[in-house]
C-alpha cells in the first residue's frame, strides 16, 4: 500500500473541497500529514517522526501487530451480526465483566462512545421512567443530538445557557484545594441542583459524568464526590452513569476504570466505554445492572445495532485486553505517568506559567496561568506551547474551558524517555531557549510560532518573571 | 483462530446472561451459531452450509479476501483520526462523489447508519433553521433517541401515535396499482401533512425517507413520487433526505443509488449511507450540498467523530467500491435479481398465498396474504415459511407492518443457482411437499415448524386452495 497518493498540498485542497469544514484539522494553519505510525510515534510524508502525547484512542500503541493479526484472522472467518450466535461477543463480555464490580454484568455493544452514551440515556430513562439529566458544566458526552443536549461544552455554543452542576475543579472552581471537604461540598451542589429541578417539576433520570472530566480540563474528582452524588441521584430516583470513554481500560494505571479511584464503596449503575476499547476500531460498549437491562427488555422493543458486537469488533476488543495484560500497560502507566507528573511538578517550581499539575497514570493536565495569584488562564501561551512543541515534533493539545490545560493522554506504551524528552522541550520553550530558524528570521515571526521572547535574561529568576510579561504574540492570519 | 470456543448451549447460556436481552437472535427458539462464512454462504459449528438471502451488510459477499487484505495492510500502517491529513479520506470521498449527482459533493464520515441519520437531521435543521420532520409511516431510520422520534416503526411501540405521511404502498395503501397516478397522489398526502403542520405552527426542516422503504415492506416508490415530494418540502423551506443505508451501493443493479430510480430530474439534498458501505466494518457517510455544509460550518462548532473516516475505514470503503466494479456486482444484481423476480412471479401464479412480488435488482419482496381479494396479511404463514426455509438451510426473514413480506436482500454475489434453489424450496414448502423427520413424527408437531398440512391433495388446484385453509398452527412455547 502506497504511503502517499497525493502531494500534501493536493490532499489539503481535496480535503477542503470534499470534507465538511466542520471537521477540523490539528494545527489548521499548517496541518500535519501522517502516513504511518507505530507505538507512540507518528511519521509524516517525509519520514519525520513525531512523538504522540494525545492519541488515547490508540491505547496499546499505534498499529499494534497483535491487533492487526486478530482483526485479519477474524475478517477472514466471519463478520456477521449479533442476531447469529457467536462466541466472540460472550467471551468479550465475560472478560469485561471481570474488570468491573459484580453488579455491572450486562453488556450492549455499539460502534462509538456517542452511541454508547445515547443508549445509556435510553436505559436510564426506561428504568427510572424519568427524563431529566444532571450533568457537569463543560462536560462533553458526544456529538449526537441527544448528547449535545447534555454536553455544555457544545450546547453553550450551539443553543445557549442551561443550568449545570459546577465542575468539581479544586483549582478554578468554587471550592478549592484549601477546602476541608471539597468532595462533599461539590456533591452538595448536585443536591441543590436536583432540589431546584424538583421545584420546577423535573424528574431526574440520571447523573452523567466522565470519571475524570477531560474536555473540562483533566479534572480529578475530589475524594468522596462520586459516592455522595450517587446517593443524592438515587434518592431522586435516578441512576449514576459513569462515562469512561476517555478514561477506561487502565489509563489511570492503579485501576482498570477511573471511577474505581473513588473507592470500593462507589459503583455506578451504568458505565459507558469507547475510544481506547478497540485501539481505533469503531467499538463501544454499555455495561449495566441486571435490573436496568431487564427494564429495557421489558419495553418489548428489540435493540439492534447493525455492526455493534460483531465478531471482528469483539476479536479486536479481546486482543486489546490481552495486550494491556501481556505488556503490563497499567504498570507502565503508573511508572511513566508518575515520573512524568514528577517532572512536570519540577518544571512548575521553575516556571510561574505552570499554575497546576494534576492527573493520575497517563491522564495528566498541566494548566498554564497568567499569574498564580489570580489563576487567570494563559490561553494564548498554551496555544503557543503546543505550536512550539509541534516544531519539536511533539504532538500535544489543550483542553479545559479556556484551552489553557496542556493534556497528556498518550498511547499507553509511552516511555520514561518520552516523558523526559517532552519535559525537556517544555522547559526549553518556557525558558526561551528558542533559536529561530533561518526561515523564521527571514520572514519575521513565523505563522506557526507566534511567541518570541524579546531577550534572554542573565538572571534566571528575573528571566522567569520577565519572559511571562514580555511575550509578544504574533497576530495569525 | 479457533472456530468455536464453547459448545453452542454454553454460548447461548452466556449470551442470555451477559448480553442485554433486547438484543435478539434470529430464530430465537433454536438460534443458529455461525462460525464462518464466505460469499453468500454461512457455516454453523457443525460445518452445515446455509444460503444467506438477507445479509445486505456483507454486500460483496462474506469475508471477501480483498477487503481483509486492504484492512490488514492499512491497520499495519496507520489508523489515526481525521484531525491529521490523510489521503484515504479524500480518495474515498472523491470516489463516492463520482457515483452521485454533482451537487452532492461534501462528505462527512461516521460509524453507523444511525450516526449518519442523526447528523443529517443536524445538517437539515442547521441549514433550514426549522425543526420538524416529515417521515413515512412504518419507517425506520435508526436506534438513536433522535431517530426513534422519526421512526414510526419504533416510535409507535415505545411512545405512541403521531402523524406520519402514508407509506406509498400501491399494494396495501390508500392508492393502489389501479390508480392513474399514485406518485402524484401519494406526494399530495405529504403536501397535506405539511399544510396541517403549518397550521399548528410547525416548521418543516426535512422530509426523511428510505429510497426504497425496507422495514416498511420492501416498497417501490411510484413514479414521480420523490420529485413531487421534494418540490413540496422545498416550498416549505425544508430539504429532502434520502436514506440509502439499506439500498445504496448498487443493490438495485441499474443504478448505484436507489433514489436514481426516480429519474435524473430528482436529486435529494442529503444522502445517508451505511450498512453495505464497509461490508460489515462500521462505516457510514453523509453526503450533502456545498450550501448545507457551509451552513453547518457557519455555526462555528467543530464536528469531530473519533473513528469516523479513519484511514482503515476508508481503505475498506475503497476496497468495497473496487470489488463492486471488478466483479460487476451491479450487473449481477440485474441478472440474478431479474431472474429471481421472474421465478417468484411464476410461483405467484401457482400459490394463492403469494399476493405480491415486487422489487428491483437484489432488493425483492414477496408478500403473503390470507386471500388475494382482501389482501389480509398472512403473518403466521410468512413466519412458518421462514422457519421451514431455515430447516432447508436457507436464511430468510420477514418485514413490513405485518411481517408478511419475505424479503430478499442477499450478498450481491448471489447466483442464478441460489435463486433457483430458494424458489424450488419455497415452491415445495408451499405445495406441502414436506416430509416430517423421524424426530418430528416422534415428538408431534416440531417446535421449529409450526405448520403441517393435514393431507396432500390429489388435485393440485384443490390442494392449493385447501392447504391455505387447513393449516394448523402449533402453539410455540
Amino acid at each position: 500500500m502506497a504511503l502517499e497518493v497525493f502531494h500534501k498540498d493536493e490532499t489539503l485542497q481535496m480535503r477542503r473541497k470534499l470534507i465538511g469544514q466542520s471537521c477540523r484539522l490539528f494545527f489548521s494553519r499548517d496541518p500535519v500529514k501522517i502516513v504511518r505510525a507505530r507505538g507512540q510515534y507518528l511519521y509524516d510524508e517525509n519520514g519525520m517522526q513525531y512523538l504522540d502525547c494525545i492519541s488515547n484512542v490508540q491505547h496499546v500503541g499505534h498499529c499494534h501487530p497483535s491487533l492487526t493479526q486478530a482483526a485479519a484472522a477474524q475478517m477472514d472467518l466471519l463478520n456477521s451480526n449479533t442476531r447469529f450466535l457467536h462466541d466472540n461477543i460472550v467471551l468479550y463480555a465475560d472478560r469485561l465483566a471481570a474488570t468491573l464490580p459484580k453488579k455491572l454484568c450486562v453488556f450492549y455493544f455499539v460502534n462509538s462512545g456517542s452511541e454508547a452514551n445515547d443508549l445509556a440515556l435510553r436505559l436510564a430513562r426506561q428504568y427510572t421512567r424519568h427524563h431529566d439529566v444532571v450533568v457537569l458544566d463543560h462536560a462533553y458526552h458526544g456529538h449526537l443530538i441527544s448528547l449535545i443536549d447534555i454536553s455544555p461544552y457544545k450546547f453553550r455554543k450551539l443553543e445557549g445557557q442551561k443550568e449545570w452542576a459546577p465542575l468539581p475543579d479544586t483549582y478554578h472552581g468554587i471550592y478549592r484545594e484549601d477546602h476541608p471537604d471539597p468532595g462533599q461540598a461539590y456533591a452538595d451542589t448536585v443536591k441543590s441542583l436536583i432540589d431546584e429541578a424538583h421545584k420546577k417539576g423535573c424528574k431526574i433520570s440520571s447523573f452523567f459524568a466522565e470519571s475524570l472530566p477531560s474536555v473540562g480540563g483533566q479534572i480529578i474528582f475530589p475524594t468522596g464526590y462520586c459516592k455522595r452524588v450517587a446517593e443524592y441521584v438515587r434518592e431522586a430516583g435516578g441512576v449514576y452513569v459513569a462515562d469512561e470513554i476517555q478514561t477506561g481500560f487502565g489509563r489511570v494505571g492503579s485501576h482498570f476504570w477511573a471511577f474505581q479511584l473513588q473507592g470500593e464503596d462507589f459503583c455506578p449503575d451504568i458505565v459507558t466505554m469507547g475510544k481506547p476499547i478497540g485501539n481505533g476500531h469503531p467499538i463501544a460498549c454499555v455495561a449495566t445492572t441486571e435490573e436496568i437491562a431487564a427494564a429495557f427488555t421489558a419495553n418489548g422493543v428489540e435493540y439492534f445495532n447493525t455492526f455493534g458486537g460483531n465478531p471482528v469488533s469483539c476479536a479486536i476488543g479481546l486482543a486489546v485486553l490481552d495486550v494491556i495484560e501481556k505488556e503490563d500497560l497499567r504498570g507502565n502507566a503508573v511508572r511513566v505517568g508518575g515520573h512524568l507528573k514528577q517532572l512536570l511538578l519540577q518544571l512548575q517550581t521553575k516556571h510561574p506559567l505552570i499554575g497546576d499539575v494534576r492527573g493520575v497514570g497517563l491522564f495528566i493536565g498541566m494548566e498554564l496561568v497568567k499569574d498564580r495569584a489570580s489563576r487567570k488562564p494563559a490561553t494564548e501561551e498554551a496555544a503557543h506551547l503546543v505550536r512550539r512543541l509541534k516544531e519539536e515534533r511533539i504532538v500535544m493539545s489543550t483542553d479545559g474551558p479556556w484551552d489553557s490545560v496542556i493534556k497528556f493522554k498518550p498511547p499507553m506504551c509511552f516511555s520514561i524517555e518520552d516523558a523526559e524528552r517532552v519535559c525537556t522541550c517544555i522547559d526549553q520553550i518556557l525558558r526561551g531557549c528558542y533559536i529561530p530558524t533561518q526561515h523564521q528570521l527571514t520572514n519575521g515571526i513565523s505563522l506557526g510560532t507566534g511567541l518570541l521572547f524579546v531577550q534572554p535574561m542573565a538572571d534566571e529568576g528575573v528571566f522567569r518573571e520577565t519572559c511571562v510579561k514580555t511575550v509578544i504574540f504574533a497576530i495569525e492570519c
